[in-house]
């Protein structure tokens, strides 16, 4: 312990090297429920690629175990640290190095965080999609890390597609340069995409070259209010059968509506079994909510409600961010899940986890980017109540069953980390499991990198 | 040998085991110059799954390498056979599978041929967006194993960002499900994206899951004269900086205006030294082309002439269609390099190959998917001539490192194959080729799978 301080020392800032325990213990866990945290040796917070390099030098010269974090908003577990770990906070490396409007390109480090990017790509004109509900807190590096989503994702898809090229310190500590700047690129296996979503257990991603777009025009919001979850799903296929490119595509239950209503007085119809959010960022969005209200209004929706300008259209999109934070106060805690199904079998996902609430006697309220067939049922429960909590871990598991059953996966873009490790194995099969851990024996021969995380 | 034909006898029909040298050897090679070809022991032509997981045990138990086939359209000799190898022909396994206009996919298997699977989806509404120059040839288990792209990427993008998941017959036989059906997924590392442009070297790709989006409005063309390729560079890094979205952005050079009109006379001006074509499937095309035809003509364009109607946008792309076949009746021979560089980086990497075809006293034509920064430098030769030959090889080569020293790639969309071997460890660096051929020993430990192809 004292040769790992003392190592550390030797290639970082006294300051970059945080030993007191109650910091230290600080930085144990993300924001995961049912996830261990073991207790750090030493917090890191370099400002280099070279003090990266030290880092990792140290920690595979001295065997111990490395756990990189970002802005720890994660809802996994992926970044809680192990007993004995260098938790590796990528936080202090901040900088937006580049924009090149003409390249389409930003390049990062990895403590940038989201927002901070969105606004100064956006001040070029420019676009960045992914924006995770924790845009404010979140890292890009954390960001890679899980393959966030976000809102946006129906339209524009999720971080994997907006990550060109990286530079990675590997266990010890090399540097690898991946991909490219280019638009295009086939030159061998495509290993930027392989550290995407990999929870840095295949190494430290310290710099990252993004794709952009163009600025859309600003997105208009239309409000559809359904007796049943299933008419709302139906007119969800509708929109998507008939080629309509909506930037956001919105599912609330009545549990989640009556949260958000409780915490913000938003007067948002509570009689409405499924309450559908669409917008368009299209040069003519007023015509495209016309022609999807239609949509909604076929498939049994009882009030459709455009935005008549941004104003209106910012506070529907309120409501949505608001409900993970309003289910938080049904219960004592929460856990968020996460699964995705293929949008044809939305309506019998989510009618599902009704069915799952009713025998588990648990609130869930459940909001979905139903566009892309990802739901987050978020189960509220009594943390102090142990009956309660153990029920709450069964229905979480069992909504995770019920979406492989339907063709889906147990993540659609929040990762595995510490909660879906044993899930993880049944989506991907024995075939899968083997090659997966494999490739990652390859990158880390001695497991150093984030061990005990995703298999 | 003939215990190799026997066994392979076992699992497939009669029809199925090709063994005639004179019909194997028209299995030889794909379309690239300078790939050397083998003579393979035999040809296997299965139709389902287990055919092919047959196969590939009988391989492995006999030791035998496997070279997965298409159309054999490839530029790059990936589909080159080796000596002795068995050629694995997925050309029979045709069927489409499923189109679902609602998940917005399509399951197929490799055998389909991209025009035929583009129809298909086209009848429904839907789009499959890459489109490779020989497309009405080329197979999608070809597209997936060179990561193929074509015309439309600069708006679309590449093959890998459309395929979802893959079933893949492994080196031992065993069947592994990568990926999903869903919108979005981050179970695990991607090894979907693995294979994209792998070449057949980590496994037998035998039934796709491919992402459909909806069809755009047809798309109207404006072609665009410079007297320079600077000036044209200039124009299409404007476009691009406004936040155009064309659908197409193409650029050929006057050896290729000439050739085409030698072939075709479609009286293309050959007094201009770079035309432009762009194209545009938005609502209102004619709007977008009359803003980008004034950015050409801010940048220097003499003549800017928008296609009136579908018609003659048909007749302007057909001549860039021309250009390849074209420019093969310049010389007796030709060399397509492929090398792709940032997109400020175009005018410079266009001007080098004039420089160099100067330089080795040759005709090099240049056609460019421009908004991509993806070169198509073709070399003309006369193939008899052996100094000539020589030349048109070094030249190819200078080419590709102009194109790295520009911070570009040796292959855009073509692949690495045999040709661009050499050069693949150029790009990637000794860390990056370890890791290459760390994962190839992975899926591929007795190294059966398309060996010497890539590194």
């Amino acid at each position: 312990m004292r040769e790992l301080i003392e190592r550390l020392h030797e290639g970082l800032p006294a300051e970059a090297v945080l030993t007191d325990r109650d910091v230290t213990a600080s930085y144990a866990h993300d924001m995961a429920s049912f996830s261990e945290a073991g207790t750090p040796a030493v917090v890191v917070l370099p400002r280099t690629v070279e003090q990266v390099q030290h880092v990792m030098r140290t920690a595979t010269a001295l065997r111990v175990p490395v756990v990189p974090q970002g802005a720890r908003t994660g809802l996994s577990g992926a970044a809680n640290a192990s007993d004995g770990c260098i938790v590796l906070s990528l936080v202090k490396m901040d900088r937006i190095l580049e924009i090149d409007p003409v390249d389409r390109v930003a390049v990062v480090e990895p403590g940038v965080v989201n927002a901070v990017l969105s606004r100064a790509v956006a001040e070029q004109g420019l676009y960045y999609p992914p924006d995770p509900s924790s845009w404010e807190q979140c890292t890009i590096g954390g960001n890679i890390g899980t393959g966030a989503g976000g809102l946006c994702c129906v339209k524009y898809g999720v971080t994997a597609e907006y990550v060109l090229g990286l530079e990675v310190v590997l266990a010890d500590g090399r540097l690898l340069t991946t991909g490219r700047r280019t638009a295009k690129g086939v030159a061998g296996y495509d290993l930027t995409r392989l550290f995407v979503g990999a929870e840095g257990t295949l190494g430290i991603v310290v710099r990252a070259v993004l794709a952009l777009r163009p600025a859309p025009p600003r997105q208009l919001v239309l409000a559809a209010e359904f007796p049943s979850a299933a008419a709302a799903c139906a007119a969800v296929c509708e929109i998507m059968a008939r080629g309509h490119a909506p930037s956001l595509l919105e599912l609330m239950d009545t549990t989640t509506i009556r949260a958000v209503n409780d915490l913000a007085h938003m007067g948002l119809p509570e009689t409405t079994e499924a309450l559908l959010l669409a917008a368009f960022d299209t040069p003519d969005p007023a015509a495209d909510l016309a022609a999807v209200g239609e949509l909604c209004t076929a498939a049994g929706a009882t009030q459709v409600v455009p935005a008549e300008d941004a104003a209106e259209s910012e506070l529907l999109l309120q409501a949505r961010r608001l409900a993970l934070v309003a289910l938080e106060r049904v219960g004592t805690a929460t856990m968020i899940d996460d699964v995705c199904v293929p949008r044809t079998k939305l309506a019998p996902m989510i009618e599902g986890v009704a069915a799952i609430a009713q025998k588990y006697e648990l609130a869930i309220g459940l909001c979905a980017h139903a566009g892309d067939g990802n739901t987050h049922p978020i189960v509220c429960f009594d943390g102090a109540d142990a009956d309660e909590s153990a029920r709450a871990r069964e229905s979480f598991d069992e909504i995770m069953a019920l979406g492989l059953a339907l063709g889906g996966t147990i993540t659609g873009e929040h990762g595995v980390g510490l909660l879906k490790k044993d899930w993880l194995a049944r989506e991907l099969g024995p075939v899968g499991v083997e090659l997966q851990r494999g490739v990652r024996q390859v990158f880390d021969p001695l497991g150093l990198l984030n061990p005990g995380k995703l298999f």
